[in-house]
């Protein structure tokens, strides 16, 4: 696998363009749209909250439902959440605008919408929009980045990533951008991420892939415990790498996976590391368990639990909380046999043995966890099972950021 | 039923004391003991975290092993969790100072701690605050007022409440105290409550009023979801008001049952009140739900929301932030059939009607929000049930506490 410069446009025949639409912010770049020359076939995972935005189930319906899809029109600002019939409606006005203007059929225009809850997107500005974007669809990389800019809200940083893998003697491109900041707690799936390849795969096995991949990455990641109403991966196969199309598991069905997973790891890892307010990327590594359910369990136990987040934050070795929020997950172990480590650029130190503390320096610790990304890894001695998760510290920033966040 | 002053010594018999033993902290006080003149029936409810303080599995020995309990030790500053074998004599030895020095059986004596999990306690300044608080142990109202500030932590106000009653024409007193602040989201239990009583009345009664009470009370709150390794509420009853026994379920079990829950109640939200870093109480009720547990699961999921409760710390009616949690809990319900209020002392407001945000004023629903208790109501429209959650704002000085808790 090689890693290459881009995201969304990276693939062959995938386009992008960006626009200034004033939903809801001024001054900067607010919706997105990403077009591949030929039809896709198209896998997707929606957030599983009983409240679910009218873009996540415009989705559902194309994704389910209909073979293909050409069209990706995302806006920031506004989430289209909680705003009923007229709502849905908006999403079907925005699939119209850009169906007739690409002349394409409007069943093959996924939408997505991220921002403020409860409000309705001004729909003649979402397809003024998609009007300002159409001529300006483009190729390059530099088009990808400008869409992966428009899809920000309280992201400080842009977030894509590309890479090139052979199946059957055809290189085939993976790139993709997503955003995420606040409200993120995925749940079979996270906010919004868009992946685009031209890999030639059915439709059945896209989703495989992606329906598996997301558990390891977005569904491993946590900023503040809430899972959002919008949440959507999206994940675009166009074909046009020509390699043989992969129609069942094996041997190119692995090499594109792993491809795919490097794409959402990334992706994923991006979203925690710019989680609101978020100083450091914490993450949390469970080893030793008896089954993967359980290391899952106890990893996103500790990276949600808001103590933990603050001690990271404040750079300190406060272990107590990592060994009570695994006491608490629901899973089963024995905290007298948990071993504990803290590592990071800066080094490696074991915290506890055995449940106990040992004799470790707090100055060292300290150093460790005053880098950009920390790790806490827990033995928990009962297995080989291993899961990873992803979260960042809990600020005086995340305060300020959701104190007022609508105004 | 009458509320009137005092806590844990408003009941007949009972005594209370504080010692400043220099546990951890200088200059204040830092141990707490309880008594009775005479041994009590007790009950309890305990942490459910995997992961349980010395002192927890000490009083779990007892309650559910022995007839009866003459006396509560309590330490703030150390929790003694994750402390082995070590941490464990050292609840024996505190037990065996206390009942040398009152002329007890060492498995009348309950411990509990609360402060840094993984310290060992001093064990010697320990049983010095003992020997210092047993000659001290008074009935007044103030001695049981001087326990309660003992065992306060990041607590910033401390807790205490008393009523009396009638049951078969005498008098019973029901007092209590706690402490809590951080590492607040008590699972079958709370951080520390200590509530006393006269009445006359059965282990087994005795300990089925408490389990059930605590799921409506301490159950219901939480400060930042951390299930702490200490949980503990322990219910002592030394039968003095001379009452019929209350061996089972009827009019007098029912009346004591109503004290209890006043009690509890009170003490729950006072915690709540007072989280760490709190500015407000923050309640949120859930009517028209099909069934007590989706009320609970409903009410819970709101109060413990990170998104909502920065919200309320900024007096922002961000109403899809509640909905938003509602719809991640877990619980099935119509989004689009929900209705919304916030209430505090400045009024009540409609927000949304079937899902859907009403024309209301952003101004006066901030004003309904900026007092220090505020409560959201959200009606599922699906059947009679209902719940009470209670929690906090999540402020800056959360974050400041806890980032560096420790040193």
């Amino acid at each position: 696998m090689k890693i290459i410069d881009g995201g969304v446009t990276a693939a062959k025949g995938f386009k992008a363009a960006a626009a200034a639409a004033e939903i809801k912010y001024k001054g900067r770049t607010d919706m997105a749209m990403v077009y591949s020359e030929v039809p896709c076939v198209a896998a997707g995972t929606f957030t599983t909250n009983v409240v679910k935005a009218a873009p996540v189930k415009w989705d559902q319906d194309i994704v389910y439902n209909h073979p293909s899809a050409q069209v990706v029109i995302c806006n920031s600002g506004i989430a289209n959440a909680c705003t009923g019939a007229e709502g849905y409606g908006y999403c079907k006005e925005t699939a119209d605008a850009a169906a007739e203007i690409l002349g394409v059929a409007a069943d093959s225009v996924l939408v997505a919408s991220t921002g403020v809850i409860g409000m309705q997107v001004p729909i003649d500005r979402i397809k003024n929009g998609v009007k300002m974007m159409a001529p300006k669809l483009d190729g390059s990389l530099e088009a990808g980045t400008e869409a992966a800019k428009a899809i920000m809200t309280t992201d400080t940083k842009k977030k894509e990533v590309a890479v090139q893998i052979e199946i059957g003697g055809k290189t085939v491109t993976v790139g993709g951008m997503c955003k995420g900041s606040g409200m993120i707690h995925p749940n079979m799936c996270t906010m919004l991420g868009f992946v685009t390849t031209d890999a030639k795969i059915s439709k059945k096995m896209l989703q495989e892939a992606l329906s598996e991949d997301v558990k390891d990455t977005y569904n491993m990641v946590s900023v503040d415990g809430d899972t959002s109403t919008n949440d959507t991966v999206l994940l675009l196969a166009n074909g046009l790498a020509e390699n043989p199309e992969i129609t069942e598991k094996g041997e190119d069905y692995e090499t594109f996976k792993a491809a795919l997973n490097y794409i959402n790891t990334t992706l994923a890892k991006k979203i925690a590391g710019d989680g609101e307010g978020a100083t450091a990327l914490f993450e949390v590594k469970i080893i030793g368990a008896e089954s993967k359910e359980q290391a899952v369990t106890l990893s996103k136990s500790v990276v949600t639990s808001s103590l933990t987040k603050a001690a990271i934050y404040g750079h300190d070795a406060n272990w107590g909380r990592i060994l009570c929020a695994m006491g608490y997950s629901g899973a089963k172990f024995d905290p007298e046999k948990v071993d504990l480590f803290f590592e990071s650029k800066a080094g490696k130190i074991q915290i506890i043995e055995n449940g106990v503390a040992v004799d470790y320096s707090e100055e060292e610790a300290t150093k460790i966890l005053s880098e950009e990304a920390v790790t806490a890894i827990a033995d928990v001695k009962m297995g080989d099972a291993t899961a990873t998760a992803w979260g960042c510290d809990l600020t005086y920033d995340y305060i300020k950021i959701n104190a007022d966040y609508r105004s």
